[in-house]
């Protein structure tokens, strides 16, 4: 019987032309003018999995973007797996920081990936790592290597909050019945140092809009004697922490999980080095909450970022004016016991009450979800470490992620069953951000690692 | 003899006509773009001088946009005018909240403007202003009632900075020599409150940056450990005021002009409506520095206000980043004594002074200028007040302006002369916002005092 190893150096030319050819789809969901891009990757994405040889493929569709959904159902007594992942990207702006337009895919040697790495948005996240399962798929039903059952979940709102997605899941309670969830769209800490994610943050994002006069003013005639809305917004949201930067939002921290002393100490174990952190950077000191670590900020500690700020005259030289009206977009990242509405909440009513006379303010929520946290007890669990073992040569150490996907609480919620995310991905990927990009070597270590998932799955469900 | 207001009646709807055309070309000279444009209203200011009866009239190449000297020498031994006023204008952003286009000029009534008011980007500041005084030397001059010496000096880059205005001054002694100066960029407190403008705020404006991580980062795998650019712009923003609304610059007060109390007592007696003041702006309470009244905060106290701010993701949608930079144009407003250099400085300084560890801060100075007071005793005043008296039947208040119009102290400097202020518009008139416009009667009006000043500035020079 074929192995996935030989496999993969048979076909991972034809792997890594099929993924470009996905990439070089825009399909950015936050922007409505791309509409028709993410209606024609779903399309590709449906092709891609009925070549993989799944027995059912459907479009379906949603007050939104559509979810793709495919199946292979071998034996109803077996266990099932679905495959969640998403198809949409994030917005590439700013366009000019990319060294190679972000839908023109390039591979690219780097120091971190030697062996070269796909540039493109959404390349690692998450076009690259949703088809690693569909590749193994194809692994596994072309050489008769399937154990068990298989749904895939694949949908194109994941970057804009995955509203739609949470009404589909709510509605197929049956249709996606499964005993486990597996999800690439996360990080590792290195290739050498294998790392499965345990916890995810929750998000709450939301947008303010701050009115001052009724028009934009002259800043001699007015400057001075009436409420700048530039000036109020950022007095408003420079208060939103204090001078430890804690959240000064009331009620805030009510519900956030406090580590014990020795699970601190446990993950004060992770290899991190700080000065390497600031050099990659180019940064000459961190920056956070007193009385927690780096690595502690960015993964059990709730925060609170500005996420675009914009008003008045932004473009070349100079206008004297006082705009009518500034806005900023701001998210939280929660922690497990923090519910993202009543956060939302919390800060809908702290930013109306903390605006002064002369300016009225807009608090419109955006999306959010719930953070969640896997035990390292579970079979699902223990299958992927295997699965990790058996492919780099070491045990994966489990590690609590800064991001969020804030289906995954929810999907637990609805579908009773615990999630697996197994990412490929490293931080300096740069996903998100000017040329992201995905390790070739990580995207074809994903493909051999998934199949141990399905077998060792099997072997512990008996 | 013809007198002016026949001359005017016979010839108002050609007057109007003309300032259409000249409103119609966007010489807008903050953004290089519209070079073309500049360029071709200085020829059509050029033309329009010639046509007034100018002997000659040059177009004055500068590093940057031309200047459109003209001049009418009837005899040296008479006093000598000098017009000053400028042709460029302010970008119109934001395009969206003009009812009607910026540079397809319009007449519409208005509440303020029951004979019609011109909309379009200008039509006040200041190519209606500064027309005013070609259709004057036109009256003058077609009818023989030219009493001295006139020269013109108009600019294209008032809007930003007036640098290479301030250049050609200083190499042109001989040429602008004058004994006053007329300039008509201000405003009047309401059409039938006549006010000449005798005090001008300075300007310093510059643009910051600031630098934190190196690119774009994720705001889940980041958020919280490292400095987020524009929290920290924010938080740098609100500390230059503190809670009473003073400028928190060390020095920044050093050399302010302290009005004594029977001067405030003078400035308080100008009509004022706090109420119908709100009403304008809807807004529902006023904003500003502890102790000052709104009319003293908007012309006697130097104030800082951002007039721009950008920074990440502001486009359709949500997105999770966090912004390597963050930027914001901040303007400050001064008065008589503080030196604009000097404020520039100090704010510089004090800006990378508060940037904390885990960002760049970088301060680029625009340009500025310096704050201007009039005496009312000169006869370049008294000659105003006079030339208003009888046009509006009623003594003009003098009035302090909130605006900077920078090059006048370099004028006074390098001219050793004085500068009347003789503006007509009004302060709801929508300069540098959207739907700018100027009222047809406050054109008219504008034509019809000031050959009232010639003469009467001609008689009291003898």
């Amino acid at each position: 019987m074929k192995n996935i190893q030989s496999y993969i150096t048979e076909n991972k030319e034809r792997f890594l032309n099929e993924l470009i050819e996905l990439l070089k789809i825009p399909s950015i969901s936050a922007d409505s003018a791309y509409k028709t891009d993410v209606e024609k990757t779903a399309d590709a994405v449906k092709i891609s999995l009925e070549k993989a040889g799944c027995d059912l493929v459907e479009i379906c569709e949603t007050a939104g973007n559509p979810i793709v959904y495919g199946e292979k159902i071998i034996n109803k007594t077996l266990p099932t797996v679905l495959v969640y992942g998403h198809y949409d990207v994030q917005p590439p702006d700013p366009i000019n920081l990319w060294d190679s337009p972000p839908f023109e895919p390039v591979i690219k040697t780097t120091e971190k990936h030697p062996d070269g790495a796909i540039f493109a948005r959404g390349a690692c996240d998450d076009k690259g790592q949703m088809y690693m399962h569909v590749k193994a798929m194809e692994f596994m039903t072309s050489t008769n290597q399937l154990p068990c059952n298989v749904k895939f979940m694949i949908e194109g709102e994941e970057e804009v909050g995955s509203v739609n997605l949470a009404t589909f899941v709510k509605a197929n309670h049956d249709k996606l019945k499964n005993d486990v969830i597996l999800i690439s769209d996360t990080g590792m800490i290195a290739n050498d140092v294998p790392s499965i994610t345990t916890g995810l943050r929750g998000l709450s994002y939301v947008e303010v809009e701050v009115t001052g006069p009724n028009r934009d003013l002259h800043s001699g005639l007015y400057g001075g004697a009436v409420a700048n809305p530039i000036n109020i917004l950022t007095k408003m949201i420079a208060s939103l922490h204090d001078e430890n930067n804690h959240i000064s939002i009331p009620g805030f921290y009510d519900k956030v999980e406090e580590l014990s002393k020795d699970e601190r100490a446990e993950m004060a174990k992770a290899p991190f080095n700080l000065e390497n952190y600031k050099k990659a950077l180019d940064i000459d000191a961190v920056y956070g909450e007193k009385g927690f670590s780096t690595n502690e900020r960015n993964s059990i500690r709730p925060t609170l970022d500005v996420n675009g700020i914009w008003g008045g005259y932004t473009g070349e030289g100079a206008k004297t004016v006082i705009a009518s009206k500034a806005y900023a977009k701001i998210s939280m990242r929660l922690v497990p016991h923090q519910e993202w509405e009543e956060i939302t909440n919390l800060f809908k009513t702290h930013f109306e009450n903390i605006a002064p006379e002369g300016v009225k303010v807009k608090v419109t929520p955006h999306h959010g979800g719930q953070g969640y946290v896997t035990p390292i007890d579970s079979i699902g669990y223990q299958a992927a470490s295997k699965a990790y073992e058996e492919a780099f040569g070491k045990a994966p150490i489990p590690q609590r992620s800064g991001g969020s996907i804030p289906i995954v609480s929810l999907f637990e919620q609805e579908l009773k069953s615990k999630t697996i995310l197994m990412g490929f991905g490293l931080d300096s990927d740069a996903i998100h951000s000017p040329n992201e990009h995905f390790g070739v070597w990580n995207f074809l270590k994903g493909i051999e690692t998934i199949p141990g998932f399905y077998k060792h799955f099997t072997a512990l469900s008996k």
